[in-house]
């Protein structure tokens, strides 16, 4: 093994936060370095915390962070923040947070903007949290903002998934829910001395009991109020007791077959020459070719 | 041209919807008719709505389409859900949105969810809004929910895009915002009859200014009450005098840069075999095999 390898392996901060730079700009010494620190990885729990914007998520996320480390449980933290795909860089709340565990080296933050549709943030998601995983991480809280496509490819990276809904959130909560039926292993309403809290927790009830058991487990609706603390006992409890239908095995197997896939298609598209596509970029958008034919000459001679 | 293309430059609503749903579907025979349909195609003005949950963006897009129909000018509607990947279908409010153009012919709307990973919500919106431009539709308005990548990436397709925001988003607007100021092209603050209107618009204005000039566009802050139809027709004047900054070639040709490589991408990893995909993904999860040699091992033979 290098010894850049050890020494995140070894828990050395500086080693792993570097490591982090160099998986999120995607540096080329960053594939043999995972390509080492694969072997040691698949033992931390990887929990997704996702929602609408203003739930409450971040402060949620601190809040297990803290009751973890209690247990003497070593927590990386990723937040993930799809709405800034082009600045690409730190994010304003997260040196805030950072000095909330500033004194503790048992947490490791880190926030990551997403990039464009290059690579994409899951894939980098995925390679920070197996990275946070080899430097002995016991559980990585993956967080994001949102409830799009990005966050259900995050959400699936994840072994299990907290979603997180709020009271007042307008019209849209209705389409939200049914888009996260699907990847909620867990729902917690926070904010929960809120009006409409009780409504909220009701409606999300009825949802889950419509949606049906999925395999021996039924997503159960909690309750928290992350500001003061409550309801984080009950959370953790609850992650520690979901069981995947079909096994941790088996949503795992998932992810590998998505994200081959993903590398794949990223590899080969590196044939391609930036100067022929910019052509014909151009000619398309002029109607002079069509995109179609492009593909096809373009399949037949690669 | 086929007989299915003619009745849809024609205008035959049912051959277009059947046409719709063949693209959506990614059916094989969408693929000849969308070639032949191409050179027909990029004469209609794609407009992007996008902004985070809540904001009334429906109500508003509702309102443009009856404006521009009081112009007498054909609208096509793409409302993009990306909160339902699975699910894939129609949407709760699409049959009541539909009731209210009902006898119209002039507009023809269209609700998607996204599917997963495979193709994503970007490609199959940008060969509707071709679809709608090859049967003659005048404007395209392109609705999506959310401020992630996909909306982004959404926001890529149009011509112009406007973002619409609302007082009391809470905290997570300062982020959204953030992201938001690169896709943006008209601002619009919606609800403005709601209390804290004027700071956001303050706010965003003040954005706007630390960003600077966008070649000769800077992208102005308008109020309207989309309930009440109030402020829909400065929305359209700044729709009109928006000027790209490089012309709308430029913007066009970024598009099918980014379109053409995801077309690619998808055509080279039918090449394989979902039986290995298979056997590959169990063992990288099972950690009998890292992920890096698995791809260089197939790069080889392919």
């Amino acid at each position: 093994m290098s010894e850049w390898a050890e020494k995140i392996v070894a828990g050395d901060v500086r080693a792993l936060a570097r490591a982090a730079t160099a998986v999120e700009n995607r540096r080329p010494e960053a594939v043999p370095l995972m390509q080492e620190l694969f072997p040691r990885t698949g033992r931390a729990l990887l929990v997704g915390i996702t929602g609408p914007p203003g739930a409450g998520k971040s402060t949620l996320v601190d809040q297990l962070a803290k009751a973890l480390r209690r247990e003497n449980r070593q927590v990386g933290i990723l937040a993930v923040d799809p709405t800034s795909p082009y600045s690409g860089g730190a994010i304003l709340g997260d040196r805030i947070r950072m000095q909330q565990h500033h004194a503790d080296p048992g947490v490791f933050i880190r926030s990551m903007a997403s990039r464009g549709s290059l690579g994409g943030i899951a894939p980098a998601t995925l390679d920070l949290a197996l990275l946070l995983d080899a430097a002995g991480k016991d559980v990585v809280l993956i967080e994001t903002v949102g409830v799009g496509q990005d966050e259900v490819e995050v959400a699936r990276l994840a072994d299990v998934t907290i979603v997180v809904l709020v009271p007042g959130m307008g019209d849209d909560v209705q389409a939200i829910k049914a888009g996260i039926m699907e990847i909620a292993d867990i729902f917690v309403i926070n904010k929960a001395d809120r009006p409409g809290a009780g409504a909220l927790e009701r409606e999300t009830q009825a949802l889950v009991e419509m949606a049906g058991q999925n395999g021996n487990w039924r997503p159960p609706v909690l309750k928290a109020v992350a500001t003061e603390g409550r309801g984080i006992g009950e959370i953790l409890d609850a992650v520690r007791k979901f069981q995947e239908p079909g096994g941790r095995a088996n949503r795992r197997a998932d992810l590998w077959r998505m994200r081959l896939r993903e590398m794949l298609r990223e590899r080969l598209l590196e044939r391609l020459p930036e100067k022929e596509l910019e052509a014909a970029a151009w000619d398309v958008a002029a109607r002079i070719r069509d995109p179609y034919s492009v593909i096809e000459e373009w399949l037949r001679r690669m």
